[in-house]
């Protein structure tokens, strides 16, 4: 027996976008059982309409990775083994190569603890979100070092210092997934006929709120409000493993007042995304890329970069609304009820 | 326009659960892009029908949070207010009374910053996992307070103390949904002829990556190799606000070696979960509840009580599978390209 | 052989103290290797001396804790045995009250992670930090829990649930320690005369720095600047146990502009501080004690609440400064070279 | 005036060390107002002469950091302001070895979030701990760095990226001071003769109590019993700025049975420690220093890691002893009593 989980699907928008991986004003679909964040986030995409520039995406890095971990004698069989893996990495690049067209090595990073050795492959995938192209290209590079170092013993595929699908630091700090940065600058009278707030009271809200309250909290990375939301809509509607949302949401929202006007960004270092791979072969997921303009043929990578600034943007406005929302005693509840009254 | 996603579905089992919340056999949905999920999990099920008592799953508690933020003049002011919310609890728990048929106020937990006041509420909420029903009564009661209070100012309705769909500490520690214990005891031959490895090899694994990997990571009580997975599968397919597996994956994994046994725990302490609210009037939702037999009237709460502990016991099967494959050098990919071969 | 350590000392202020707990003008001991600590306080007091009502004080909270470990059959004979033990609280506190004049149990906190219990006893400890008290009282209850309840097996006598010199975020959330906020009102012209920095500069640093930067920092509950300097060298010159600056350190800086004024607040969940028990006897020790007016007799408690209070108000005045000084291209350096060269 | 702390402080040992680094048996010096740890580290350096090899102690890695923050006016411009920095790598440099003949800039890492730009320098300092010489070769580099980009802003000398004192994942991860693993194995028999246990209780305990335990607690890499103990003990005694026993504490034991052995271990990634600099001068440290044979003259850096080496023996010898101690019920408080007793 095989079937489908229906979620209900919506295209909200259009919100305007620029910078230099993508420009344009762009619908995208979310895929949710709460939707009310519908018209959350396309109460941010018409403010984005409405802004000069509208949301400005930068991608600041890209990378995806796997940790192995292997057993030696003691840390200074590790050690040394760490240092001869470090040193033949040309020809771990080659070894790489030979497992996929579009897996590259670009880095490693390693921990010993006692006799443990993790070390953390960084690649880039194309493409591809890069899970298993990983774990392919990994199992050929353990394979490998295991042949010329017979002193290490296999410990696993898989360390935990990837870090996939868990709440750690290490994602965050070296890498993983697409690293995205969306920004908005917002006069103060846009602000205040769009979101019923001023300036000010955004940026004390995310102080209040998303840094010291998250803090208190003993939030590891995670100082917004609900960049989960967005992210588990998105990475429904457009086919991904959405599992990924765990480190995905651990990103940081910025605003300062600006004269007038309110600098607001959400920087996401984590987001894992693709536009080939498992699920994206799914006819609704065919139609949603098509529409948003992804299912064209560009230089590896290019599509799966501006996917990623979609997704970004995308939680830029449900974090921006949201936020406008709660600086308003009673806002909240009040859209709910009238959402849930309206079905 | 409106429409649905459309996520590969499937029931894997029977697993075998037993406990003072429900006790049987038992086949769950799994909603996912990543259809190797299916047999995975059906392994470990298959373990659990094999072992003598199954999956043993004990409800340890159970609450539901929202954290309100007022602005006091200075800390002295907020710690008297403070105090004083405290000494009023029998009315705040006729306000929360007042605002819904299940929603009961049980605990308040507290933080003060400088002059900021931060008081998450902890509910019960029947069979919803109470999302909507939290924020109602909080508001409810952040009225009642700004009312008593006028040296208090509205600061939010959520301050991010409570903590949802984010990564922190505060819920594994004053918990937030249900926390549930899976436990089974495999006899070292199931292990062998099921799981294609030891005793001794799981646990060893389970310490060194779960444990010591996730430690390396800078992980936030997350000592587990794919929580994530399970949880996104079964909440899609039942319905849930799936990113609260943000705060269900940070649960621990521990192993025991037990004579020729192995006993083998997952612990998830923030299971965010319910067979009422959003989602749930769906059909594919109401038919997969019906197959669980969790579509019958029972007393509030019950239903998802017993949701609860077969998404724990999922969660264990597709754990145990996973680490038993990460044992073996090269079993991981092996079954991925069989699987994908086999499409 | 038996020797001293020689660490510099001096006594640095007077600040200017207020609050429920004590009001004055205080000097306080700092023993450093780091003598350019000395001035950077001082000038923090100098600050409070020049502002209406200076520092204040509130004590929110008080307890120390050591958290036990039991291992039980599996998860469910756990929780039974830890409603069971929860039920006896009343003779629970007896048992804690034959153990010693000053220690009461206050209340308790657990997790069950499979078949682990873990059980944390909240006790005040009078004028002393309390570590051996708890311990004693700890020890006392195990063996009074395993005595009625043969189905648990003594785990450890500490479960690091505690948790003790080490950083988690437990101790913030639960309590561990004195709870101290220390508050300024500092008028913009002494902002501007004795910081040589405006309200907003410090205002901004202190969201940067502390807070964002801390988080990109992977940090758990600790957005501040130095604390862990300040704590040192009043431990140190105290009698502490200074291993107590690890979770001492996890603490929060918050700041706002209010109106012409600076609102600066350091809120220290964490302090371990006594007046009474190891290292107090010390010469140097009982001359400091007296010095700051804490040699003298009072109920039960009261002396280490004020000592605890000065130590927050010095931490607040080397958080300011440190602070200030960074506004300022140039400063820190200028500073430390001055005072080296001065030596 | 200026005065002394005195803080009691003892030689223990002999403990027998070996490594690459140093070889030979040592005595090392403790300065502590909590007494009872000089048994306690006495015992494990006991078994350490009892063990074929010592204690063995590898040294991983060395650096020391400073995060200096930039304000760029989007995340564009600090992106490309980083690429530019990223390349001018050869002439950062220069304008590094232009502060200090011992400071050497090895790499640097970088956050951005929103508009704000962290860069983390990463150095070499020879055999001083480092921190003057760091931000002293930091501001010579922003200094550089904002001559070269005027579209760049001064944010601050220390963006807490770095991080000093604080309790964050990123030293861990990226390093910060030296990268040490003591370890040890140690037979059956000299474990039950002079520790009073097995290898099999103390692996388990570690399990439960460091990792298990710690991972509850919410930790942060800091899968330890109390490292900070013997930490601020041998950084006082040895002139060290001890209030980086903050980072120093968050260090990870490892324990495994083999055959008739216990395998133990200590890996401290964090450890902040010199042999020149503040407080280095002072005479009793001069006599410590002297002590331990690390008053000669070698090549820069060589003293310094010897110190660290033995610090991290003298970790593993108080480590190993309380969790011997503690899987004995009861051992804990008589040994304190005991000794308290004697005084």
């Amino acid at each position: 027996m095989s079937d489908f989980a229906q979620i209900p699907m919506q295209f909200v928008g259009p919100m305007k976008v620029s910078g230099p991986v993508l420009e344009g004003d762009y619908e995208v679909p979310l895929a949710t059982f709460e939707t009310p964040l519908w018209p959350s986030v396309n109460r941010g995409a018409r403010v984005s309409m409405n802004c000069a520039g509208g949301i400005k995406c930068t991608l600041v890095d890209e990378r995806m990775t796997r940790s192995v971990l292997f057993e030696a004698p003691d840390a200074s069989a590790a050690l040394m083994a760490l240092q001869s893996i470090k040193a033949g990495m040309p020809k771990l690049k080659e070894v790489v190569e030979g497992t996929s067209r579009f897996a590259k090595l670009i880095d490693l990073h390693s921990q010993i603890a006692g006799n443990l050795l993790f070390i953390r492959f960084e690649f880039t995938t194309g493409d591809a979100s890069g899970h298993n192209m990983c774990t392919q290209a990994s199992e050929a590079l353990m394979n490998h070092i295991l042949e010329y170092h017979p002193e290490l013993q296999y410990g696993s595929i898989s360390g935990n210092y990837c870090s996939d699908k868990k709440a750690t630091a290490v994602n965050g700090i070296l890498g993983r997934g697409k690293y995205v940065v969306a920004e908005i600058v917002i006069p103060g009278k846009i602000c205040r006929r769009y979101l019923k707030t001023t300036p000010e009271k955004v940026v004390q809200l995310n102080i209040r709120k998303n840094l010291i309250g998250t803090m208190l909290a003993g939030g590891l990375r995670s100082a917004n409000a609900h960049y989960a939301n967005m992210l588990l809509g998105f990475y429904l509607a457009t086919g991904q493993d959405a599992a990924n949302i765990v480190e995905g949401s651990q990103g940081i929202t910025t605003a300062e007042v600006r004269g007038e006007d309110l600098y607001f960004a959400v920087t996401l270092p984590n987001l894992i995304i693709g536009t080939v791979g498992n699920g994206k072969g799914l006819d609704f997921v065919l139609e949603n890329m098509q529409r948003m303009g992804l299912a064209d043929q560009r230089e590896p990578g290019e599509n799966s970069r501006r996917l990623a600034c979609l997704c970004a943007g995308t939680v830029l406005c449900g974090e921006l609304s949201l936020l406008a929302a709660q600086t308003n005693p009673g806002e909240l509840m009040d859209a709910h009820r009238r959402i849930e009254r309206g079905r």
